[in-house]
């Protein structure tokens, strides 16, 4: 018998599985990764130690976390292959289908040979991701062939490297932990729920990333920082800000970056990213980003009492970091791909193939007419 | 609130929302399309008068159909970058990888403008996934660059052709036709389900549907007409397929192609499928392969009341056909793009981001250890 969806469209509050890896709304500021605090992460931990955690379980100690960085480091080469097809993509492609062919393709020339093999295959993609959109993005933008690797030790140095070609400073990298930490994992959001979907079916690690890269691409999930950037820029000041903010709401349009479906007063990483993009305001000696940013925040609040999320100060700190809003989505990649085969290799442990039915409102039995009758 | 799981593991027999296109197991012999018994489809209609019916909504007029059919021919043609991407996946790629790949990069080369054009790139997926297939095939096993036009009308036909590099007969233009009919669509599979998570971020036609082959690909959903090959080529007679297949169940092993999630007696597919695969079979002059699968089926109904899926008498059907077992999944993703397809834009019309919650079972909060202190 089929039980009627409880929560109302789109699964809403309904549970799909268990899990071990994180919980959001439960505990502490609201969003835990294994037990974890993310203040206390995203305060003292790097990016690395964070993925650590996620996928093998625990947060390393000093050896293990300079074997993973190594390891890691080694990984970051991709095969002539797939470089060919990188520079077969155009420069107008969308940065997001750019990762879900490139993740494809890698899972075509080393495909994952059994699920004895799937901590390679998540250390490979995590490490590659950055080298897949960035040769690319080089390639198809600048006319260049960059080398992939950096002097950078860590994931989001080396993002900054191969993007500025220079070395990023102190405060960019530790940033960099921060963000891709306060992104890395997030329950059964929706693309993580296709990654296990996918998984369900006992398919590759390659398939479910791919998957999950496609379902993050939609604007309702992973482009909201990108969309928050777009609303910004355009404001000279807060005086601007208020006026087309104020304007937008009258005319009921969406403000993308605000709310979430299941934080209600506020979102435990928006008060972290907005510290460091102040800080990084300050040291670019220019806050007028920063500043709308915050006015935008005190008018949303006493409009609809809505907070900002995870995305909207993330606007304005990559834009201090001097990366170009297409790119924000992929950074979203670049970390969620530590929660994805987390829960890819969770699904995998006790598996059922996930396959809900339908409620049918569709026309009811009728009989066939042959073409030659239509 | 959190709603425990109520079917039990994998959304089992719980709704995950309407849809107006398909029943599983409710009326007639247990598969209806858009209210169309799936027993007269494939007697009836030829595989392009059905993808219509799901992706349009209606069976179309003999001069609909006309249309509609040159329409899908004119667009088997692939763009040289495709091209030069199929040409760099080794030989001993998995082929549903090299779709995922191929769809993939046809949506970085032509993307979706908007939902407006969501007929086009569902018709241009249908049309393109047998070129994509069998250029890769040809290219990496064969070293020729084919063509990818062909003499035959439909997409069975034209599958055939470019696969054998001859017409095909008439027997066997039909049975692709029967073959894809049946494949084509099945309510909230896990690979549509796949695809409706995606679609529900808002994404693009090419991410959902990428996401669904990589899905379709695990498997205990694509894999099992394949397995059932595998299980079904090495019996020379009755009583040798008698003899191993007991020695299986005996064994407590998984026979593919038996039984399903859905269906509780007779799978409406199997009927059909069977009667083809008997009629190749005579054509062929070799009935082994069909007398050793009609023995599995008694077999597996006095020792464990299973009864053989779809998968099963398409197995020999497909090897009577003449195409290699590893192309086996690859054709259902040539049928059920178009059960994608609609599923995507029914998901579309009516949208919620697809989101569910799951039950924690991971470690209670526990405080941070910094590095120095692990």
């Amino acid at each position: 018998m089929v039980q009627k969806a409880l929560g109302g469209a789109g699964l809403r509050g309904q549970s799909a599985g268990e899990t071990r890896i994180c919980t959001v709304g439960k505990s502490g500021t609201g969003l835990t990764y294994r037990g974890y605090d993310i203040k206390d992460l995203a305060e003292g931990a790097e990016f690395e130690e964070v993925a650590h955690l996620l996928l093998k379980g625990h947060l390393p100690s000093t050896s293990e976390l300079a074997n993973y960085r190594a390891r890691l480091r080694s990984l970051r080469a991709l095969p002539t292959a797939l470089l060919e097809v990188l520079e077969r993509i155009p420069a107008d492609a969308h940065p997001m289908d750019v990762l879900r062919t490139g993740c494809s393709m890698l899972g075509d020339l080393e495909p994952e040979a059994g699920f004895e093999h799937e901590h390679e295959v998540a250390d490979r993609l995590l490490a590659a991701f950055p080298g897949i959109l960035l040769y690319w993005y080089q390639f198809s933008h600048e006319g260049i062939r960059i080398s992939l690797e950096s002097d950078e030790a860590c994931i989001g140095g080396h993002f900054l490297a191969l993007l500025h070609q220079r070395a990023p400073s102190e405060l960019a990298r530790r940033v960099m932990h921060v963000s891709l930490i306060l992104y890395a994992e997030h329950e059964f959001n929706a693309s993580t729920f296709a990654a296990r979907v996918c998984a369900s079916t006992l398919s590759d690690m390659y398939s479910c990333v791919t998957a999950a890269i496609g379902t993050l691409r939609g604007p309702l999930h992973g482009g909201a920082n990108e969309a928050a950037m777009a609303l910004i820029e355009t404001w000279q000041d807060e005086t601007q800000a208020r006026r087309e903010l104020l304007a937008k709401l009258a005319a009921k349009e969406k403000i993308m970056g605000f709310g979430h479906a299941v934080y209600r007063t506020a979102d435990p990483r928006n008060l972290i990213i907005k510290e460091w993009s102040a800080k990084l305001a300050q040291a670019a000696g220019d806050d007028r980003l920063y500043r709308v940013s915050c006015e935008a925040e005190r008018v949303m609040w006493e409009q609809k009492e809505l907070f900002p999320n995870a995305d909207f100060f993330h606007a304005s700190a990559y834009h201090y970091l001097g990366i170009p809003t297409p790119l924000f989505t992929p950074i979203f990649v670049c970390a969620r791909v530590t929660g994805w085969c987390a829960h890819i290799m969770e699904q995998r442990e006790n598996n059922r193939i996930i396959r809900p039915s339908a409620d049918y409102v569709g026309p009811a039995p009728r009989p066939f007419v042959s073409l030659s009758q239509r």
